[in-house]
């Protein structure tokens, strides 16, 4: 046991001097949870793959998972837990990046995958109710059938679950034209760590009427109440689609199409994502795919429009890279639209498929991160120099240009523990420097936490951690992460 | 004293048995405060404006008004009046239609005017920073010279502060495609009631990094903390406008159009509003202006699309009106674009002057609903049917019907207490009953706290009082507001 508790001390990334093992689950309590969430809803074995993080960085050591149904079953569970003194992690998709959703120790995990009922759509108003289990995929194809979007877009949209989405405040592809989820999200149903449902179910799109509670548990990592309802504003689905990549010189020139691009097309504008060379190189080579262009650049840009009227859309697009070509500003570029959908898809797929490639490399230290965007490209560049003595196999930049949303990605064969202390915390006080966010949207989970000093002030910490002990007095849900432990 | 304080009880509509006379403001007060704000910064005389609310139906007894001009100065003011057991009220444009930024009692004034500095706007990201007391019309005019426009729009734009926007969740008129303040604010700062400085001014689109305590603030109504500066996305300002303005036999033809526009001009569409016949006489009688198409009709829809291409966009916008008029789903219509900049401006101020015309009748009782569609124009009738045997002299209905949000307002000649009781709590049961909100976007203030329980359940109201307690504990901001009197 011993052994097995050191080898996760120096696994983690945070300080483990507040670490104690968790009340131990009986088998009274399993009997008891039995009774709540039916047989089928309790597993006992073959537990890994909820104990093991989507990085694979992380293993935890829960003994239980329960399978809630219903509200009212979450209800018992989170009183029953809370009563006894036990501790629970939310699963959701498991798609955590910052090992948010795995247990640290013995933590019950409860498994929201079963509450997946979606309760209506409203064609005239684009409103959908959904439990919070429903994987975001099977949601978009539902309301694409009515004629809606979702107003987000995520790589992992095949496994997340909308609960865990908006636990974490998931912003994704669509941000650029749809906005933050704070912004989407009409209502939740929320139960407390005390088991006390709380309906903030509205349907409507104004309502001041006191203070606005579930923006609280938007982002807050399952650590304040579980997600168990969902109401969300979807914008209409737009006829046509098309994408398109262009090849670059330089980061400056990035910029420069960046800021054109929106300024002539932001009616169709959907999404502006950057790539550099060894991004798509990631996905071109680790991944055995044909090269989309021609010829290799230095940057890519992946811009989706959206509109009714295709013809307009796609010979504006033309006309303003016309404009780019004659200015020199872009060097190639490739197209595809919906009519060809699987086209469309390859298309998108270099965007998409970026951190399976990097993966392939063996591991990856992932960072998501916000920054002006004077700066914002110029932290891949320093940390290459600072990296260039270790064994890393690539440091690459992509993201959400239009979002100021960096993904800084670096790759070893094997994690090691000195690219590690290279990179952290110098990067969180480069981020801290030029007033960015450490986290743009991966959350601070387990593997963060601990750095939350360098986006928010004490004065901020310290309120985060007396509304944590107002809504979770004994500390049951997900314990020991977001905020950092004393 | 005590016929005032009776005068007050009859005026007011909430249960007035916690009412007490609080702290009073003594000499030695006057003296601490004027030397932290200056002696420009206190006012003690000519006090009638700031204690009496926009529709004069409630007035305060403050006796002493403060006119900070920095942080520091709002977070010494804030610390001083903790520590002495002051009440405070922070008023900005007091443009509440709710009693929202006027005193109850004696609580000081905090006028936020003064602090009305813009310190950037970022050009490449569309950022403005500006402190809280700023006009809008004067943001909206700062941010237009440099190629974008607020998210946000309201009638009151002239004298509202942004401070107070974000104070109250504003909607206004380009929420149909801009969102919610939730969504467009990033950062703001906060002045807590302890004096402490809160600094949350992110100015990135994405942080994920612990609990979002911003949003806390938007629409708490000045109860938590001063806000004192912001940072707030603006969109790109579009080439073009166009306004159009569309009537109607029936609601149901009003639904209909509702639905083909959104559908077919969506990425145009910038606002969808609606007004029944007699909102549109509140302002051509009322206000002697010309009717602005050649004949009466029940209904009027006031489009207003914005886009670069100017051609394309009215040519689609043209297609669909002729469409819709042979649906005969319009009768009759006219249109502006901001070319000939008088006649737009024009057509436009038909609808935003209803508020200023009604009130011409002598009194208006306005409440602000949101109502799911196929109820949102029921309520007007059943209130004419409810009042037909009062003095009321007009039932009207408008509002922003893209966000399901109904201004129901009636009008006597003065104040008549028979024709408030007719229609509150009826009206609150009826929302209650559908499922919508008794505050779309105004808020509780002083005159609709003791409604909350319409909107939220108990478990929600005890939270937010639980809130409150823990961010104000002396009950220093704004008491006896937003949330119900026990």
């Amino acid at each position: 046991m011993f052994g097995r508790l050191m080898t996760r001390l120096r696994e983690c990334s945070h300080s483990w001097s507040a670490y104690r093992r968790y009340t131990s689950v009986t088998a009274e309590d399993v009997t008891a949870f039995r009774a709540i969430v039916g047989p089928n809803g309790v597993q006992t074995d073959g537990l890994d793959a909820y104990n093991t993080d989507w990085l694979k960085t992380h293993t935890g050591h829960s003994e239980l998972v329960l399978r809630p149904k219903s509200t009212e079953e979450v209800s018992s569970v989170m009183s029953y837990m809370n009563e006894r003194g036990l501790k629970c992690v939310i699963q959701s998709g498991n798609t955590s990046l910052v090992a948010g959703s795995v247990p640290i120790d013995n933590e019950i995990v409860l498994l929201m995958g079963r509450m997946n009922a979606i309760e209506s759509l409203d064609t005239a108003s684009g409103i959908l109710v959904t439990q919070s289990g429903s994987v975001l995929q099977t949601l978009e194809e539902y309301v694409n059938e009515r004629g809606f979007i979702m107003p987000y877009d995520l790589g992992a949209k095949g496994s997340c679950l909308i609960g865990g989405n908006l636990a974490t405040n998931a912003g994704g592809l669509r941000f650029i034209r749809y906005g933050s989820l704070h912004g989407s999200v009409l209502g939740v149903e929320v139960v407390l760590p005390d088991g006390q449902v709380l309906d903030l179910m509205s349907q409507m799109r104004k309502d001041n009427t006191g203070y606005d509670l579930k923006q609280l548990f938007i982002g807050s990592e399952g650590t304040l109440g579980v997600i168990t309802k969902v109401s969300i504003l979807c914008p209409l689905k737009l006829k046509h689609q098309t994408v398109a990549l262009l090849s670059l010189k330089s980061y400056d020139h990035l910029l420069k199409i960046y800021d054109k691009i929106r300024r002539q097309l932001s009616e169709y504008l959907t999404s502006f994502e950057m790539m550099d060379a060894l991004s798509l190189e990631a996905v071109v080579k680790n991944l055995e795919q044909s090269h989309p262009l021609g010829s290799h650049n230095e940057f890519y840009a992946m811009i989706e429009l959206s509109a009714n009227d295709k013809d307009h859309m796609e010979s504006r697009l033309s006309q303003v890279i016309e404009e780019l070509m004659s200015e020199q500003l872009i060097s190639d570029g490739t197209y595809a639209n919906d009519d060809n959908h699987n086209r469309f898809l390859k298309l998108k797929s270099y965007r998409e498929r970026i951190a399976e490639g990097l993966l392939r490399d063996g591991y990856s230290y992932k960072y998501d991160i916000s920054l002006p965007l004077n700066v914002f490209y110029e932290i891949v560049e320093v940390m290459r120099e600072r990296l260039k003595d270790t064994d890393c196999l690539k440091v690459v930049g992509y993201g959400h240009i239009g979002d100021c949303n960096l993904h800084l990605n670096i790759t070893s064969k094997a994690f090691d523990k000195r690219i590690k202390t290279t990179i952290e915390p110098f990067l969180y006080e480069y981020v801290a420097k030029h007033k960015g966010s450490i986290s743009a949207e991966h959350g601070l989970g387990l593997m963060k936490n601990s750095y939350l000093k360098y986006s928010k002030p004490v004065e901020a910490i310290a309120l985060m951690k007396q509304i944590k002990k107002l809504f979770d007095p004994k500390n049951t849900l997900n314990p020991n992460k977001v905020l950092p432990n004393d």
